[in-house]
């Protein structure tokens, strides 16, 4: 079960779940992926950026990988980004062997040209090998580094095995108009576009021809609702779920380790973790944010009872 | 009338209206002026960053400063950000002779280390005067400049004529508390903090400690009520209030010349200024926008009457 | 007399000189324009960054191009980089009129894309107007922007305008041989290739096609006389006149304001300027940085007689 | 063995040998430490930047960090620097059972404020364990990271395990003379100051305080000399041999991969080394290149005779 652009819907990106003493938790790890399963998602995504992927050693990502394929029959696509491509290239092929469907690869933050971009994919996809198909992630907040459409219809000219685009760019509206002309006009092959930027423009992104979601907000299944009614044009019923939620997925959608912390703590709240500690460097909530969160859930669940948590 | 750090509540950052041709547009720059007064507004900071100010000559600088200092009896706040300390001086000397209150500082996106900006402002505030009141400006996602809790109470410490700090970080929830905390310590004296960044967590710094708002959002009179409803403890109101613009609001609050093409559109639709054109480097909003921006305002109008705009 | 495509030579950045407390220094000025006619130069470029041009006000500016036009009738080139192409315009405009021979114009250093950089030039040519030659400065060390060769070709063939490259990257030997190439299989017209930098490599960026220096190493003479003996070929000759001046050169060579000083300083030394005082921010040397240069002058002396300084 | 802040003399760094199909070339390496055993060397850094340490897989990394170990009594560091902390303090504890004398730490290039430099290294210290020495890599030019003394200090004062500095600043002269400062007004203990950035100032930092250079300069003999005639008071003979070097040395300091190219080029020549390959991301050297290498080290022959090379 390869990953190919014809993949729709939501993807959630993962987090790792640790016990308070830093060691993986396994079955947190099993919790969340059943989770996923149930809500209906197309595909899980580990080891991503927020997965804390940098802060785990090859032997624990490995045993992840293993664990969450084994766990589940939907597409598994694992976070591969590394300094070296040796690396990338190693935790790829183990993945593969695992089971997984697919992987994903950012840029690293020092690429700044069109054709250090462009050479950088080449270099990781001939690294991974020909038969791996990657997720290209976008995320100029977070990498710093910009891709113009046309690096990425070069990209994936290039590279046959890249089938998905993790769009992340912010402001990105225009740029999934501008590749979906692209294939309109003949001049890039189909991909899948599947967004991210913590879902904050999912509404409008599926409008101008998104194929559905690769994030990681606390509530899957409100990915999984939008981009379903959203697909079948069901506009008005897709903002009204979309808005109900957006006051607390914009607090969620902070950036670095605080954002992590707020998402850890909410599936913590709904009993799909058993601690929301993450490895160090990291931050913890303090009672101002907790009060914050719980505050904004109970504001969501007077429309949407999927978001009602039982007292603390 | 001097800027201290006893203000409070709403000082919009106003745009710079421009005709088609490039031109300043003087009949919309007086319409906006009266338009924020009667707002009830308690200021108003003109060329800011979104005020499209280094796309001003000097001259055409002064005179907008004249005519707004003119035109209105709230405390008018200057933009001053330079790259040599001679024009920001220059600047900030002829907006207090036109009768300005104080000035705004941001920094240049070369500093790096605590001491590179702590004395980038002992310098600034050196050169337009110990007698010219400043905000600082703090706002990473925009400069690349990083300032702790730590280096703002330095900089508030060393220079007196700091009185307000424009907020912008994110996140920032946390900033804002620590710098209450220090007030309450008596390890730095007081200064007033108004929120920026579109105002996208404008709900929570209320509660947090900040005593108002600084951002261009192209409805003031929602940054008003909100302030006031929260200054005034009606929590649920004023979450009810900023909930129903916060889908827009977070369209506008798109980084760079994008965010501030839908602003102008916005203000010209509500027939505050007479063309959204911006001065080059420009983006024009597409057919696609222009929809969007039209159903957010109609889904924010639902509620809110003061959104409901004239049919094009 | 309008600066062309067929310039060679040397043009030496020039400093601003000032007076201890900070106004600018004619007589100085003067002198430094007699100095570099009297060396042979086949330009003179002032107002570019380490002349200090931000710490400028614009009627200063204006002065001191019109003062050197009327003073020399060497090329004179003027730096007009600006935040914004108001300012650009109103100052490159300006400074034709005095009589100038053409403008600078480095990059914002918040470019990151090809068509980024490619639009800013396009915008920044138009600003000026198309019958002001302008030179693009190419120095990712100091603006972060990093120009590929093709993004360099793309900006000669959209700018008839554009006609010399102040070449600074590093490294840039391959560039300077990739652009001459563009050159000989006809897919860029001829532009000048003066280095900047320094001079860090001038003996080999002659030897790869460059024509001449740009940059303001504290003995002008020493380039002139290294870019005549490289374009006639007697390459030892040239390198062992480099190579006595290195050590110096190198200690000249540090970024920032602590290059500025040292260059400065010799100025100072040499008679050439009465103060080697800067415009804040600045740096002083210390007694340690006087001492190593004094020696490094020695040094330099001992085979070129001109760096013999009188005893302080 | 353990390194400690008494160190002095040369530790230099070691590339990584490739053969020509990418696998570690384990003669060469050999041959490699055992040349720099006989040039007299107090130490060997092999994993750092340019030894390509982010291209090798973990088990191959090991194997390096065995090997050298078991080949010389020099004490021998290792690069740690890794994205996260189990990825560091897994290499560094193998390192340490293999026999190394401590590890090497530069910073993530995303850190920005002085308490985040200093919260990263105290959380560094303490993934490796507090047994394990540590040499603080401070290299801005490479990482984007700049170090105030200030921060220095801190990081010194909190981790007992820090024991050397390896100064790579630029400018940074006046940061030896600080810290010796610190040292001598006893607010900091004393490290050992090991200075880097090729080599570029090493004949002005001795005598500012440092205590050798910690570098990769491919005539390691060269920096033994110029660090023992320096720290004999030998001046003018230290200057002299190393402004013998220097036109060279300047052209093998070019940033990146083409530097590496240079030296690895070199020390083919030298016949240390079998095959010049890197790793991918790669640049090979064309044959302008070769020839001004060439050309530089002939020059540097006149007078050094471990320069001739055989002829090719």
């Amino acid at each position: 079960m390869s990953l190919t652009a014809a993949i729709k819907g939501v993807i959630p990106i993962s987090p790792t779940p640790f016990h308070a003493d830093g060691r993986v938790d396994e079955a947190s790890m099993d919790r969340l992926t059943d989770y996923f399963t149930g809500c209906g998602v197309d595909g899980i995504t580990i080891l991503g950026q927020l997965g804390e992927a940098p802060k785990l050693e090859f032997a624990e990502a490995r045993a992840i990988v293993a664990r969450v394929c084994k766990r589940t029959t939907v597409p598994i696509v694992v976070g591969v980004s590394a300094p070296g491509f040796a690396g990338m290239r190693a935790l790829a092929r183990e993945a593969m062997e695992c089971g997984a469907a697919g992987v994903m690869i950012g840029p690293p933050n020092t690429l700044r040209t069109d054709d250090q971009i462009v050479g950088y994919y080449r270099q990781a996809a001939e690294a991974i090998g020909a038969d791996v198909p990657f997720v290209l992630q976008d995320y100029p907040l977070t990498f710093s580094v910009v891709m113009t459409p046309n690096v990425i219809k070069r990209i994936v000219t290039e590279n046959a095995s890249c089938v998905v685009l993790k769009h992340e760019d912010w402001p990105g509206l225009d740029k999934i108009t501008t590749l979906r002309g692209f294939e309109a006009d003949g001049s890039m092959r189909h991909i899948a576009i599947l967004v991210g930027n913590g879902g904050l423009f999912l509404d409008f992104e599926m409008e101008r021809g998104a194929d559905g979601a690769n994030t990681g907000y606390a509530f899957p299944e409100m990915l999984v609702d939008v981009v379903k009614l959203s697909a079948a044009g069901h506009r008005d019923a897709a903002h009204d779920l979309f808005d109900a939620h957006l006051p607390y997925l914009r607090y969620e959608q902070q950036q670095g380790s605080l954002g992590l912390a707020v998402r850890k703590y909410v599936y913590m709240r709904r009993g799909l973790i058993s601690c929301d500690a993450q490895r160090k460097p990291s931050v913890a909530l303090n009672a101002h944010a907790k009060q914050e969160v719980e505050y904004l859930l109970a504001r969501i669940a007077r429309t949407d009872k999927r978001a009602v948590l039982k007292a603390v």
